[in-house]
């Protein structure tokens, strides 16, 4: 991530050694400016709750960050202000057409009192790639993050002192154009947005989760958005969602095309262990055919995974049929999702097709699961010193 | 429109011939009730432009029906107050996960002085099945029509005195749900906004569009929710506008799957008349297999023309390749598309695959299209009675 700063650093002296008038670089800039933030304090400090009574997404600290865009007058200064409800004009686009977008990511405390962030350029870049589809205005990515950090600092407090818990950050981006016609967004807010939330497998141990696999219901398709983090991928997952609970299990498995290609568990990506047609051990994840979201939990097992190179790693498209046959030949290590609430979530029962299939891999440890769990818990609370990381 | 009256008319009847207490009825009830309503009006109401200065979308008129919903206490009483900012709570699911959906309708003055909605139940059923699949809550449909045409009747001065203008009607709903969970929103609000709008066509006859048809882009693919009113359908169409225009053309022309079926234009329904294989006269549209949003407008000219019994009406798959055989064999008279906002949209050119496709529609009258126009304008501007009106 620190390429970006580079590059503007370089920019800077390529505009000195040649005398360019560095205002004239400004007024070409069609960014936010982190040394432009405005301050605004809250005086009225809310009560930080016990990370034991910590429910995901529903407590947020004392700050916000809000940056507003028109297209008359481009970005305007970047604002840190008290925690508040937004003042949107009714035809808002994000309320009738969904110009919307999301991002998450973690602040974690380690056990030197650092305050750490994992890999946040990989965010700051799908985020940036994710407003260009919408159609919302770009900006300088680095200085989203240095924006982001200010907001950390100011509420540093708020971030849990323990290693299970962490601070979850939610940087939004919004259309708020005030008219109704189906076009491009001419006012936008980027706000920011961030709160403690508790281990995600309160016991300590892995608590397995069971999916649903329903063909009947497709999360994307190619020609799609479903490689975007728009929030249009994600309403229509809840009701979904319902289903698989009516079938009692706790997520959707998304199946895709008449060969029921596996792609994504509940909201995240999801991975298979196992012993080859080949014989070979072999991790598996759905490939970025624009069909999944490329999340950063995602890449970093695969980056993990292929330095460690102890096992074939492959980013291919794979079928409830090769699974299914895994299993009966019991060559299925593990299942299990990755993404940035959990980390690693195995799996340990699929229904499909009315049948319901156990999926051994709790039995199986799950070796691979929590070695991948440990490494990058190791990271993200600093015990293992990784240029993943990012000081705030 | 009228059977949910009814049908609360009968249960009232039932409820009073068999001595139930009313309380319970309406204790059991879990909708709002227009007779609830609490108005608050606008003291400072707007001076309302020339019919000939309105932009689609841009103009508002005095007052807006707002009504919140929460899982603990149901729905609340609705209310009509000034036209205001929403003040949403940063977090709402509306803003991160699109739980939205709306609708579009127009109320029009006929030179009777009578202010129209036409079919206006086909909205609200529509707007009802959205919100179930978007896991938004349930409520009366007749009741929300009632509350709208309260709305309308305070700001009946705002539909334009004008046989080609209209007021355009927005209801909106959307999940407030203050936490980051993706899970059904326990708050909600359901709000209308209506302001003035001119003729489509401001030259008084047809402009025709050119269509670009890139199958690169699927606008919704089976499994998904392309036939709900959702935001999220919405948002994602807009870069692909952009396409469009860069390519030279006005809108987009919607392929889907191997085979290029057709099946909307731009947020228009689609149709074709012509002479298919069999030497008939056939106006064809794609079927409601899940694809397409089932327009009001679109089912208006299939009732119409079947009432009409002179040709071939047709709810059914077509393809690209069908349209360019038509083309080559000189079958084709009109392509058109069908919505709330045009009625008839005439197309003039289609680009696929590289070529530039003329289409003869205005060559042809286009007189399918005109015909189409003059019978719904006649309707909703109260010439020609139908029980496809609705008084305000």
């Amino acid at each position: 991530m620190c390429r970006q700063y580079d590059r503007q650093v370089l920019c800077r002296q390529i505009c000195a050694q040649r005398s360019w008038p560095i205002i004239s670089w400004r007024a070409a800039s069609t960014t936010f400016k982190a040394a432009d933030l405005q301050v605004e304090l809250n005086k009225h400090p809310k009560e930080k709750p016990a990370v034991k009574d910590l429910v995901f997404g529903k407590t947020f600290t004392d700050h916000m960050l809000t940056i507003e865009w028109t297209n008359e007058k481009g970005w305007g200064k970047p604002q840190i202000k008290p925690f508040q409800n937004l003042s949107l004009h009714p035809a808002s686009s994000a309320l009738h057409y969904s110009v919307e977008l999301f991002e998450g990511m973690k602040a974690y405390r380690g056990e030197d009192n650092q305050i750490r962030l994992f890999r946040p350029m990989l965010n700051m870049e799908r985020m940036h790639r994710t407003a260009l589809r919408a159609c919302l205005p770009s900006y300088d990515k680095a200085e989203l993050l240095e924006c982001l950090r200010r907001l950390l600092d100011i509420d540093r407090d708020w971030v849990p002192k323990s290693t299970s818990a962490s601070l979850y950050i939610r940087p939004t981006f919004i259309g708020t154009e005030p008219s109704l016609g189906v076009t491009k967004s001419n006012h936008a807010l980027l706000y920011i947005i961030v709160g403690p939330v508790g281990p995600y497998f309160p016991t300590g141990g892995f608590t397995p989760v069971s999916l649903l696999a329903d063909p009947k219901y497709v999360r994307a398709w190619t020609g799609g958005v479903g490689n975007y983090k728009l929030g249009g991928n994600y309403g229509p997952t809840i009701y979904v969602q319902n289903e698989a609970t009516k079938e009692g299990c706790q997520q959707v498995l998304w199946l895709y095309g008449d060969d029921h290609q596996v792609t994504e568990a509940g909201t995240m990506n999801f991975f298979m262990y196992w012993i080859n047609e080949q014989g070979e051990k072999e991790l598996v994840t759905a490939p970025l055919s624009g069909l999944i979201l490329p999340g950063v939990t995602r890449q970093s097992l695969l980056d993990l995974a292929r330095k460690w190179g102890e096992f074939k790693v492959s980013e291919r498209t794979f079928t409830m049929a090769e699974v299914l046959w895994g299993l009966k030949e019991n060559r299925i290590k593990e299942l299990f999702g990755a993404g940035t609430a959990c980390v690693v979530c195995p799996v340990n029962r699929i229904v499909y097709n009315g049948e319901s299939y156990n999926i051994p891999t709790m039995e199986n440890g799950p070796d691979m699961a929590k070695r991948f769990l440990k490494e990058l818990s190791d990271i993200q609370y600093g015990r293992t010193p990784s240029d993943w990381t990012y000081l705030v």
